[in-house]
């Protein structure tokens, strides 16, 4: 049911040089699918992270943290589906950390320079042994062309795996940035994200790169939703091996701003790519609203537009009920909204302004518009001059279906 | 679909004493169905009303405040379905007026002794022409023991009609109180509910009246939630006629208390109805949030669980993925919370405590609770002693079904 999700061709996805990945099949919930990932990184790597402000956040959300501020040169991560590692308490610590020793062994690394990360069912304990006797055949599969499959031993109810592969020409040099994500439910990410890498041979000095990896996520991964919840196990894990010979190590350096653009876009595509496969997505929404006196409240109109499941299950019939979204963007908190001065726009179409409908729309023009699978909602505040877009999805009985059947 | 939604029988729905109603089919949307209401008060009646916050708000609900603070004597109200008269600009208000100026004529009132209001799709003008239409049908149909008829007359998706009625001595007079609800969507009223009249033939002084109104739908209709839509028409009446011989006219007199509480309780009762036939409902939640530092964060986390569509799908399909409720606990936004003092119980099992699993939970103790169709969710966070409790429904297919399909 993805929503022009491409999957670019094994050609096309470009290995890191500085970055191998080992994928095995461990057992961990199912049997029968890859569910364990390993990414080794070369010395001289930088690595930055932005991570779930959810309180109940994951105990190898955690660990991440506290191995990234321990300033230790991180050479490793592991990566396993099937279980969160969340609300898991004080053996979920355990769990997590014995995961980093098993691995610092094999390895002949400190334990806090490898950074574990699990998603899937939460409140269960992690099967830590499965993990640890996965962990020497993910590391016999080491290779540099292992993204796919790593893209799709990350995934749990997504459908397809999400890739994002480039090559730049950039100060003479040729920098690649590969990357992948997963998704599908429980994101509204709150700073961070699901689960995405994204690695690049430019090399980025660390105290650039931790705001980078930030100010990134900000752009991509904090203006998706799918249902408004925000998981307790969303990583955005940005990896700089330097390998390319390009080495940014400030915000004047010449290639900084051309670097950052491209890592943003890339980002965004992955978590754009997130959003299109979203649990039973059928459409792709982008929200935009202008006009806005701060970000603050054009996202506030945004977020209540993205998450009213009435204006997501009109968007899956395809049907311009649109009075739901006026009674959306009434209601997102804006006491003082003069509803006189907003405008509503579905795609090209004016459908609302001076408080009510267009006198002109046609509920045939805007039907035209709801049948396509990428839709834009703009809404025009008419108090100020900022603008903010949010990425989301509708709501489909494949939704229900998939969150009343997620366990069993 | 509706969840332990009773019915009283005929003969023990009250008449209240001062109050007739009349309802009739208009064709307003759809052919044979009673989509037209007129109460009708006795003179010396007192009205308040408690109205949503929804910047979008219908035309009705502006000229309803509008009659209300001018301070004219209320006479009458008039109720249509199939229409919701929002998102309609300033015809919309001339359209709520006509209606209002039609039946003051036709019952020798001045227009603004009349609260007019609407409910059904947004963006749509209003058939003024076919309400003023129907309207001597309804005032021919005018009886005191219409009340079951009326809350077939003011409902859309719900499935059954809602009602409260019960008669009780208090201060040697038998006070009748009866009243009428419908919700089923785009419900989670902010300082009030959809729509709702509650009529006691007790009298109430117009101060402490509108004082009571507002205190009641506090305990009570915003309460509750469905699909966290806030509507752009909720509306919920109060009436008091005086009829009974008691007549209240100040908190310290003796019925006052009993006579707010015999309130609360009947409003509560309606509220919770609209929730028991919420769309596509096959669960009914009381999420009760204990040990908060204060009222705002209870309802914080309360509302955060009661929206979660993946704690509702959970709910619908009786699975125990009780790890849904933390990451929502988690994500409410109480930044300083303490994971560790956060106890989670479902019904009588304690699930979750001191950051994850109860040691001594079994699943098969979750699945008992979870199949029942009343459940509680009790929610401990270990930081005051204050206690808020909301009141939901499941996300089931039937309701994606409803909202996929309710203009067609």
């Amino acid at each position: 049911m993805a929503v022009n999700l491409h999957i670019p061709k094994d050609d096309a996805v470009y290995p890191v040089p500085g970055v191998e990945i080992g994928v095995t099949e461990a057992g961990i919930r199912k049997a029968d699918r890859r569910d364990l990932t390993v990414f080794k990184l070369s010395p001289g790597s930088t690595v930055a992270g932005v991570f779930t402000r959810n309180r109940f956040c994951a105990a190898p959300v955690l660990v991440c943290q506290e191995h990234l501020s321990a300033g230790a040169a991180i050479q490793a991560l592991v990566i396993n589906t099937g279980n969160a590692n969340a609300g898991t308490g004080e053996p979920g610590l355990k769990a997590a950390n014995e995961t980093c020793e098993a691995l610092a062994k094999l390895m002949a690394l400190q334990s806090n320079q490898i950074l574990p990360f699990s998603t899937g069912v939460i409140l269960e304990p992690l099967p830590v042994d499965r993990i640890k006797a996965g962990l020497p055949a993910a590391l016999k599969n080491l290779s540099a062309n292992n993204w796919v499959s790593a893209a799709h031993g990350i995934m749990t109810t997504d459908t397809l795996p999400k890739i994002h592969s480039q090559r730049i020409s950039m100060g003479g040099k040729t920098i690649t940035l590969t990357g992948i994500s997963k998704g599908a439910g429980m994101i509204r990410p709150n700073m961070a994200t699901m689960l995405s890498y994204l690695a690049t041979d430019a090399g980025i000095a660390q105290p650039l790169l931790n705001q980078l990896a930030r100010e990134i996520a900000d752009v991509s991964f904090n203006r998706i939703t799918i249902d408004g919840d925000t998981s307790t196990n969303d990583s955005f894990i940005v990896i700089a091996t330097g390998k390319s010979g390009l080495m940014v190590d400030s915000t004047a350096h010449p290639q900084y701003a051309e670097l950052k653009a491209a890592l943003a876009a890339a980002a965004t595509d992955l978590a754009q790519k997130i959003v299109r496969d979203g649990e039973g997505a059928t459409k792709f929404m982008t929200i935009r609203v202008e006009e806005a006196k701060s970000s603050a409240e054009a996202l506030q109109v945004a977020y209540a537009v993205a998450h009213s499941p009435l204006v997501k299950t009109a968007f899956f019939a395809s049907d311009p009920n649109l009075g739901r979204i006026l009674a959306a963007i009434g209601y997102a908190g804006i006491n003082d909204l003069d509803v006189g001065g907003v405008k509503l726009w579905l795609g090209d179409v004016l459908v609302a302004t001076q408080g009510g409908r267009n006198p002109s729309y046609q509920e045939t023009d805007g039907q035209r518009v709801m049948k396509e699978a990428e839709i834009l909602v703009r809404i025009a505040l008419g108090r100020g001059n900022t603008t903010e877009t949010v990425y989301t999805c509708d709501f489909s009985h494949e939704y229900v279906s998939i969150n009343a059947d997620y366990r069993s």
